[in-house]
């Protein structure tokens, strides 16, 4: 009997798991159906725990605490912060160093060769030294994302689902650090339409990350000894902190950081923590600034270049009184142009998800060097067009504008942007408009759309956007790290030029182009992006000019809603083609006609506080949740365990240890079944189920009979269960105790943390925090795990090492409740317990996500 | 039997009482000896709550809702928050256009005066004139903070109160906005040392709370059909979103208005409610923008003027190359003024501690026009000091500035600079340095101090200084509304520009005096109300600039580490010597080492599913907690209640009756004391205890007697228990279901809400939500109820208005992870409720503050 207790343990399964229950199926099902290229969140990505253990062994590090050492917990804290700001501050001064070389070096190669072959017609051979230097860089680059994959693209949407509590593997790994560095510094060299600022992001996430922990996994021999900081959540906080520094870094925007990982991130607001993100931002865009006003200007000790992205700074001339940057009445332009920014964004993100989805079909399943070759494609298309386009389809402008007040030159300003101008065949003052956008590299073009006193013909503009479009939107995706931010940033601002040069010249408004530009830009950008909060101070930082704010957000806002009609923001269009399991901020209200207990998962891998080592390393073996709720059977047995939930253990174990001898009889009955560990894919619990007295078992039955009525369907898998079960164990209640990782488990038994049978659980071996930690992040794998050096009889108390008093739900929960606390406390499991704390289920990441609720909403309704 | 029961419950009180168990008054009197005038917090305030209750009425409410419903409200929202943002606009619109309007009539009017009479020698009248003229507009303002007392001082104690969940009463009510807003007019129109900013802050957050009401307490003749928003969590996200438009419309600092609101208000990263907050902000930034520069400027349209308080435009003359705002060099001055800033700030804070405790004790208890008297002392002193320093310690300075290359003008920022100094006695292209910072507004001193060119004596600058600290120390506390933004950032701009004279003139360094004024404003500002992250930003903003985030940054941390060491904050300190039970952000580490069971309130004041009339009344005329769990007693008998909490009411109910009958003779004896509503004193629980028939009897025992192991000291209260009490009394188990608050029980008893005891209780009369809500934010008093009207014998069924799943804890969760849950959360009671699902105690905002953990955790050391 107490072995067929077992047999329904085989069939429980707890979380996070791959095995599909039939219900699970068949909302896959349904949802297949309704729509084909539907991708359900994967089951394979991990969640991060952000959930503090207080176990025995974190309560003995806290007896040794006082106020002395927290203190200089926090210094260190503060110190490591510094460092990663400081750190990311030189990524970025890496970067754009190289870039910069290597831009230098090929404009001037090419821009001299394209001068002197103008006169005698060998431009084809300009051409090629551009094609072969700009594929000769994208080449390099390639390679680097071959060899970690993870490091192609922007990264935000990687860092964004980190942030939200999935890990995805080799993320924050320090080679990801080096290839996702030296290939976007190639990438940007060789002339493809990508930023750099999404990789800076994600370099300083992986700084974040990888700096506090003072090892690497890449390479074996960094590892030092710095027992701090070992577990998600300080990770996570470090994780923030970096991403921060990388916006910093990239725009010059330290408050726009710390807000983008507050946006991106949090879930809750941590003063203290916001406060480290926040100087951590700051430094990082002044080391920046240090070092390039040092090395740029050569004014060691200013700091004149705020970010690696900079907008220049939006003045009108000092005499002219009539100039405004915008007024009231432009408000209304810039919603149109926040709608339209929305539409154009919408369709850029629809063409770029197909794009998306024909590359996960078609190309990645092949061989590597098709993505290759890939890269080097759209690398040969964007070069021929950007030198076809320069040559032949540019106008000349005159270089002192031909409108009335703004002849004015505007200073140094004005200096700045026509040095880098174009003169491509374009003789006496003048400068071929197309070549001046294209033939630079693209911050250059921005700074021309932005603060360029002459025009750009409307037939330019429209032309460039439509190139512009079209090739950036084709090479998002393509397997070198690319980041999205200015290439929108300068599609949209071609857009805003445009209108500004119509409203100026057919409808002769008093009007700053450079506004017009910089709300084209942000309108597109937001249309493409989504972001809200943060993009908006980020642009208000990158202009270093407070009034914009206004016009910005209201643009950003109309884009978003506008966008939102139709799809959703480009990263979480690929978060969600990758299948991460991700959270949004708040469940819809609809949500609410569900409870905890319709969303739950109802199988339950379980085990006791008491468990054989046999059981332990069969459960670990058949299955691949990362946790374990503890829980007890018998009710009458367990009544001073459950007091208050302090694990009177020994009491526990020697009434087992009673009843065992009792229940001898049934388990050799299955013990060809159990026979450990051949019979390893049968998920075999601990057989020390007490059996009870006859005389008891009547009134048990009677109890048992009454929990049928438990208003929760799947409590138990939908098979029909054994005959061999009595009522009993199909309905014995599981009070609650506590949930035992995976990991925890693991390294409890490579520790040997057990006792035998005739000892008492004191016996058993302590580990340490920092014992229980070492190993953080990689934790053994049970299957490294040599069996022989165990003996299978011996027992574990698992207790001292369990969470004693995790978070849990009641069935009856309504799920915006449910949702808010799971994502605001950073939880990743989360048991559902009963009035009279059973465990009736448990709550994953999963379990929440918006196409498991909408599934299960669609359930609830065909029920009712 | 069961009427002592009853007698048991007399002596059970919940939370949040008055009444002190004599554990308590140990604590009390314990901590009293340690610290003579240390204060506690007091139990009367009230605590909002921020979680929802998911009852019956609500989710028939849900049941209708779709997303269309779902979108309207979200409109609507948005439509309010626009409105918020722009009436705050409005209301700063209106403050700073009287307080010009009056403040320049009363220079004119005094300084043509002194102008005419420094020849004439009639210098007293003109100081008769000032006086009269600043003691009107003290004695309006101060009689205005007379009728309604809330209204004093800067109200931003009150609003950070408020943003942690602590009602404060009167605090958002409209004749506090009227008082406030005229008072604060008047207050700075007479010369006094405050500024308008605090109560700006405060005026938002009332035009937050009180916008979406529509209705109004103080006028009771407002009063619009809008039933959407009446609750408390809605009305704490409206309150945030004004303070951020108080912030926004004061200083012109959107972003850092809505920081502001997150650092002080909330507790967790809400994504949707910080971008309607920063809409808010910008909506109140733009709409004062707009219409200050068409009233003051006429250019109706533009944006020029962004804050009511804004510092001007920080740059280096065009010509002049060598000049920086600041180097890196400057950082290490710029460190030391941080530790100034602290030092002089924690002395600021020390005294005006000491002066508020001395009002509270010796004015606050007199007659009311004492404070009147107060005000206008101080007045009288500030403007003699203002009069006499300006006439006699001024010193003759060039205007155009003696120091070399700073002689270029810097275009309109020098002509509107020196628009604004004071002759005083001086002629030939000189002025009165003293003169010109005290007989100005505070807006025009700062602006000089920032950016006059012409040097300022060190004498002047000390002077001011020491006067200004003393003066406004003293001014904030006294009876008017009065910021301390502008006086703070005065007196440390003061300080600032002493350091530049002292480093350009004595080290003869090459540096921008601007800068450093600042940073002393900043330092001495962080020094005083050490805040971190908004201030920074709201500095950064008002500046434009944001190449001063890192030395503004720096200086703000070096400032408040350096203050931290010494006191806390000024707005911490007024919240604390008002006793509020404010919330910190997280727990000192130490705290661990206690759990939920140390801190809980274990003595508890239940009410029963289905309950009597009179019990009802007389548990809430005898108490004054606002929340009463949902219990039930008997384990045998509830057993189809308990699972998953399912209230099968009336199983419950014709159970009880059938039992009644039995204990018919046991109430017949507790006649005496229960007879209802003459021993109202009594808190008399409900008489339906469930009498066990004798065979069941012995083994109840047996369960009560081992649940006296329970590990909870204080389950039932210290006094000795009646005789008559049996074990079972003593220990009975109270399954927890559910939390009701006073307002809901008082709302179910006026509306009739009951049924006979023949009837069954589906046949009790039904609430909708908004009948539920509909008397929010003031509930009726369960005294203002006429019991003529009510049958004492009637039966309550609280099932479906109760929180049927509120969060909980175990009792051996640690302090920190209770405390975050609680806070993070925005709860109001948290059970505490054991792992067979008994509740043990409730914990409460009361229960978390800093002074009782310290306590308990001293209770604590005493025991170990």
């Amino acid at each position: 009997m107490a072995c067929c207790g077992g047999c329904l343990c085989c069939h429980c399964c707890c979380n996070e798991g791959d095995i599909r229950t039939p219900e699970e199926l068949t909302i896959l099902g349904e949802t297949r159906e309704d729509d084909d290229d539907e991708i359900l969140p994967r089951k394979d990505y991990e969640s991060l725990d952000y959930d503090r253990c207080i176990n025995e062994p974190f309560l003995e590090v806290l007896e040794g605490l006082d106020n002395k050492k927290a203190r200089k917990y926090e210094a260190i804290k503060w110190i490591l912060v510094f460092a990663i700001g400081v750190s990311t501050g030189l990524t970025g001064l890496f970067v754009d160093f190289f870039v910069r070389l290597f831009t230098q070096l090929k404009f001037s190669v090419v821009g001299q060769s394209v001068e002197d072959c103008s006169e005698n017609g060998c431009l084809a051979l300009s051409l090629l030294e551009l094609l072969a230097l700009n594929m000769m860089f994208i080449f390099i680059s390639s390679v680097l994302v071959l060899i970690e994959p993870v490091a192609a693209g922007s990264g935000i949407p990687e860092i964004k689902s980190y942030l939200n509590g999935v890990k995805i593997p080799g993320i924050v790994r320090l080679r990801t650090f080096i290839c996702k560095v030296t290939g976007v510094l190639f990438a940007v060299a060789g002339g493809l339409f990508v930023g750099k600022e999404g990789p800076m992001i994600h370099s300083g996430a992986i700084v974040g990350a990888g700096l506090p922990q003072f090892q690497s996994i890449t390479f074996q021999k960094i590892r030092f000894h710095f027992p701090y900081f070992r577990s998600d959540r300080d990770k996570r906080d470090f994780v923030s902190a970096g991403a921060a520094a990388g916006v910093a870094a990239a725009f010059g925007a330290p408050i726009g950081g710390t807000l983008f990982s507050l946006e991106e991130g949090s879930s809750f607001w941590n003063q203290a923590l916001t406060w480290k993100v926040l100087f951590c931002s700051m430094s990082a865009t002044f080391t920046l600034n240090f070092f390039r006003s040092g090395i740029n200007f050569n004014k060691w000790g200013s700091f004149q270049l705020p970010g690696l992205l900079n907008f220049g700074e939006f003045k009108c001339t000092d005499g002219d009184k009539s100039c405004h940057l915008w007024t009231a009445v432009d408000l209304a332009f810039f919603v149109l142009m926040g709608v339209a920014g929305g539409l154009l964004g919408a369709l850029f993100n629809c063409i770029n998800k197909r794009l998306a989805k024909y590359r996960m079909r078609n190309v990645h399943p092949k061989a590597r060097f098709i993505r290759v070759l890939e890269s080097l494609l759209v690398c040969m298309v964007t070069t021929l067009v950007i030198f076809m386009a320069s040559v032949t389809l540019g106008e000349c402008r005159d270089l002192v504008s031909t409108i009335n007040n703004n002849t004015s030159t505007q200073g140094s300003v004005s200096e700045e942007v026509n040095s880098t101008i174009r003169r491509f065949f374009c003789y006496n003052n003048t400068y071929n408009d197309m070549a001046t956008l294209f033939f630079n590299p693209q911050e250059v073009a921005i700074h021309q759309l932005f603060h360029q006193n002459a025009t750009f013909s409307p037939v330019t503009l429209s032309l460039f956007f439509v190139l512009y479009f079209f090739l950036s939107c084709w090479t998002y995706g393509v397997s070198v790290p690319s980041g999205l931010f200015v290439p929108s940033l300068l599609c949209g601002a071609s857009l805003g030029r445009l209108v500004a040069n119509v409203l100026k010249i057919n409808f002769h408004m008093q009007i700053y182009s450079g506004t017009f530009a910089l709300i084209g830009a942000a309108a597109f950008l937001g249309g493409v992006v989504r972001m809200t909060i943060s993009l908006t101070v980020i642009l208000i930082e990158s202009t270093n000019e407070i009034t914009y704010g206004l016009p910005i957000m209201i643009t950003l806002m109309v884009a978003k809603w506008t966008g939102d009609f139709f799809n959703q923001g480009i990263y979480d269009i690929h978060i969600h083609l990758k299948g991460v399991p991700l959270l949004e901020w708040e469940t819809e209200v609809e949500m609410d006609k569900l409870t905890a207990s319709d969303i739950m998962e109802p199988n339950l891998t379980y085990v006791y506080p008491h468990t054989r080592i046999q059981s332990l390393v069969s459960i670990l073996r058949t299955t691949v949740y990362h946790a374990f709720p503890v829980v007890t059977e018998n009710r009458d047995n367990e009544k001073e365990f459950m007091k208050g939930n302090i694990l009177i253990s020994n009491n526990i174990k020697f009434k087992k240890t009673s009843v065992l001898t009792r229940a001898g009889e049934q388990r050799r009955r299955c013990q060809s079944m159990k026979s450990y560990p051949s019979s390893e894919l049968r998920n075999v619990c601990d057989e020390q189920v007490v059996v009870e007295p006859a005389e008891e078992g009547q009134d048990m039955l009677q109890q048992m009979l009454e929990r049928r009525h438990v208003p929760y369907p799947n409590l138990y898998p939908d098979q029909s269960p054994s005959e061999e079960w009595t009522m009993e164990e199909r309905f014995r209640p599981l009070t609650f105790h506590g949930l035992i990782l995976r990991s925890q488990l693991v390294n409890l038994l490579i520790r040997g943390v057990c006792y035998a049978e005739n000892q008492s659980s004191a016996s058993q071996p302590r580990l340490s925090h920092s014992e229980m930690t070492e190993d953080y992040p990689r934790f053994p794998d049970i299957h490294d795990l040599d069996l022989a050096l165990l003996n299978p009889r011996m027992i574990v108390d698992v207790t001292p090492y369990m969470n004693p008093c995790p978070n849990t739900v009641s069935p009856n929960t309504r799920v915006s409740q449910v949702f808010n606390l799971f994502r605001t406390m950073g939880l990743r499991h989360l048991p559902v317990v009963n009035a009279v704390g059973e465990i009736v289920g448990i709550i994953t990441r999963h379990n929440l996500t918006h196409e498991f609720l909408v599934a299960k909403l669609r359930q609830h309704y065909i029920t009712i």
